[in-house]
């Protein structure tokens, strides 16, 4: 790779614990500098701190919402602080989600819109950005990328259900965009890859939520949000003649 | 069926000699009413008049967008035009698109609305209308059903390409919703079904662009709006034992 | 169609009381002869009668199993039947089937040998009998079409599951051999379908097997043979510019 | 793990030069003893000698097809030479294929036998050898795994083609095998795994065959044997909480 120090720029950090914080742990021990995007002011500080004194870089661009002008402020912002003559952004995961479990007739208009600037505007936004920077990178010898722009997925990436009209609608659209990225910017050597997450997640939110120990406990049972990020650096490491688009995780135990 | 009688409601009619203009003139031979919604004028005039002409009743109920509060706004209309004590609604297409081919880094925050607001916000918005009508209505003994719902979609329902990352994340967003409901509401004797139409069909529009007699000829290369509007009767009358949610459409020489 | 009368061969119809025999049933009364298929001399015998009685022609072939030769000499035996210069073959069923739900550890070699020669060895058999005697046919104005063949799919056909390993890899074969011919020989104007049934069906042996009548009479729960062959009729009539490779039928109260 | 060395199962070798071979020297630099079958004595012989030179413990078991018997009793002189009390099966290949590219008429009664013993027959028995070992193994603590078994499919694996028609019924049902495993095994921590390689492999056969050094120089268009096993080895190392069944591997600028 070049001089220049690599970053990894993370939209949807939840409160910290889940796979967005997860993967800016993981990336900065391999010694990229990160910034961090998302909506919770708290959060996004707390981790900043975290990873501060861990001894990495970490910066943290709040956005009010996953609308484009908030995304492409929030890119200004870190091109400000990330120089392109100190840095080069490498890696981009979009984690940026949200839940809506409902009877179809039960779901509001506001609950469209949340879904549809979270998994549509805010994931084409951001991609945006990334993409044409990663197109300003020389390509890393090592594996052949420019970059590397990773999509959470979920079970309702690739299934509707009795509740999950509006959930699905935005991950099938997500994976829609991530699978034509990939085809479109494969060519130029950038590496567009989609996580397909199918199972529970222990975050401090899941585990609060369940208050179920053995259920946190039993790693047969959920997913950790580190494994999920071993995930996301193994295919940041995956070798040019080699590509995953898209792979699925799910713990041993899960019935699917 | 019940002394009611049944009326289609059709949302995206494009310039009337497409899909959702064929599908209103063969349900309008079954005896349907029609409702027709779309965004130009002109031409839902015109479809109007040629659908009361060979002896239907129709009418049209022009909107400014797919927005959500024009779609319902639509319904309303409908609802007093066709009331329920003379009418029931029995079927519905939504057939409304958008289509945006470009590289990405060309697509426009413009296209990314216009995407979603036909793809996702105006099919909830319309699904949420005919489904709690639907939801009124009485089971046809004939076939199980209080209601049909149909959506139009494309082979970027399944597959993002190159040019495509928009117009597929609306379209798998699409397909998503139409998954669910089924799941959700076949249940209550909702009959939800997608189909995927490979090719390019034939239309005024398609014609004039294309300005290729051989093409339009040929109907083993291209779709005709006819065939279509076949298949959505076809699935209007199939019996409760044996469903389609999903549907593939070509023409015998496609390659795909 | 040419002043030919058309034949349908269906191959596999169990006792007599499923697709296989509801097919049979439906294009005897739309005038075409029937080829008859299968294993088990008893039923073959008694289904052709019936259909003889109901003033169809029919003939049965019955053979010791689905190997190549097997199949082979039976379509001899069929092409002298239904000779040439008075009869066409234009539409074909391959329905035969053979379930295995176990453990995999509990699955035997002839386990394995049986869904084999049922769903590759017995369906390559067919197909090349069928399309063979296609490509010698007349395009049908009326459909584009120079033959019709049809495989019967499940949800196995898309779905491996604890106890499917054998019954999926059948079935996952079949859809695969489908598939490659729908793009092979559609050009060639003959339509190949897969129909994935998703749900029980109602036949003399599954009524028997299950002895609960709630069950039968309840159309929204289970599915009938003669709407499965409704769907057959329906993709036989499909005319050329809008060809359906795949559909799935379940009934309208099934969870998937 | 426990004080047993582990053992790594590799079956179809080819030439040596491909997928087989590089996994298996992947997983020997990593400690596993190695056990090869395949059909080509010469080849088997020449790997086993390679590993061995370079420190590792190989032995080779030719057969003399994938038949159920083969398969079997090439399992036994492989407990035989690796004894349980100081060996431990934990890692497992299934690559053996055979390629069949034509029109369909003109694929054999002979090609579609070897396309099922190879695809169907062989991986049957194979998996029922390595999941019998499996099932005694101890939980190995660091990923949760009594041993993993992987497939290597291909992009006929999910689409059948104009030409594949054979191909891709062998490879479609391996992958419904893999998936009806992973499901029923990975309650038993045991991992299934099934990888989508699309595209051309740079192997001595395909170098000699496309005889186009630019091609084989060039890892963005084509894949090496060496990228996808390190795949096998990162899904080895996955631990219990977030296993994949399926990832796609292709070269960067691959077309798809």
């Amino acid at each position: 790779m070049s001089s220049l120090k690599p970053v990894l720029v993370v939209a949807g950090i939840g409160a910290g614990g889940g796979t967005g914080g997860a993967t800016a742990r993981a990336f900065a021990k391999l010694g990229y500098s990160i910034a961090l995007i998302a909506r919770g002011t708290d959060s996004l500080k707390s981790l900043e701190k975290e990873l501060q004194n861990s001894g990495a870089e970490a910066t943290s661009f709040p956005i009010p919402s996953y609308e484009h002008s908030s995304i492409k402020s929030a890119f200004e912002s870190i091109r400000a602080r990330y120089s392109s003559t100190q840095y080069s952004i490498r890696a981009a995961l979009y984690n940026a989600g949200h839940g809506v479990w409902k009877p179809f007739l039960d779901i509001t208009p506001e609950d469209v819109k949340i879904i549809t600037e979270t998994n549509i505007e805010g994931s084409f936004a951001f991609a945006h950005e990334v993409l044409s920077d990663f197109k300003q990178n020389e390509i890393d010898t090592t594996n052949g990328k420019r970059g590397i722009l990773i999509f959470t997925g979920a079970t309702a990436s690739i299934r509707g259900n009795t509740t999950t009209s509006a959930f699905a609608a935005g991950k099938f659209a997500l994976r829609a965009l991530s699978q034509s990225l990939a085809k479109e910017f494969g060519k130029q050597n950038i590496h567009v890859a989609h996580a397909i997450v199918d199972g529970g997640i222990s975050t401090p939110l899941s585990r609060a939520r369940r208050n179920n120990s053995e259920w946190d406990q039993n790693e047969d049972i959920r997913l950790s949000p580190e494994a999920i990020a071993s995930s996301y650096v193994y295919l940041a490491s995956q070798e040019r003649s080699a590509w995953t688009w898209e792979l699925d995780l799910r713990p041993a135990h899960e019935k699917w």
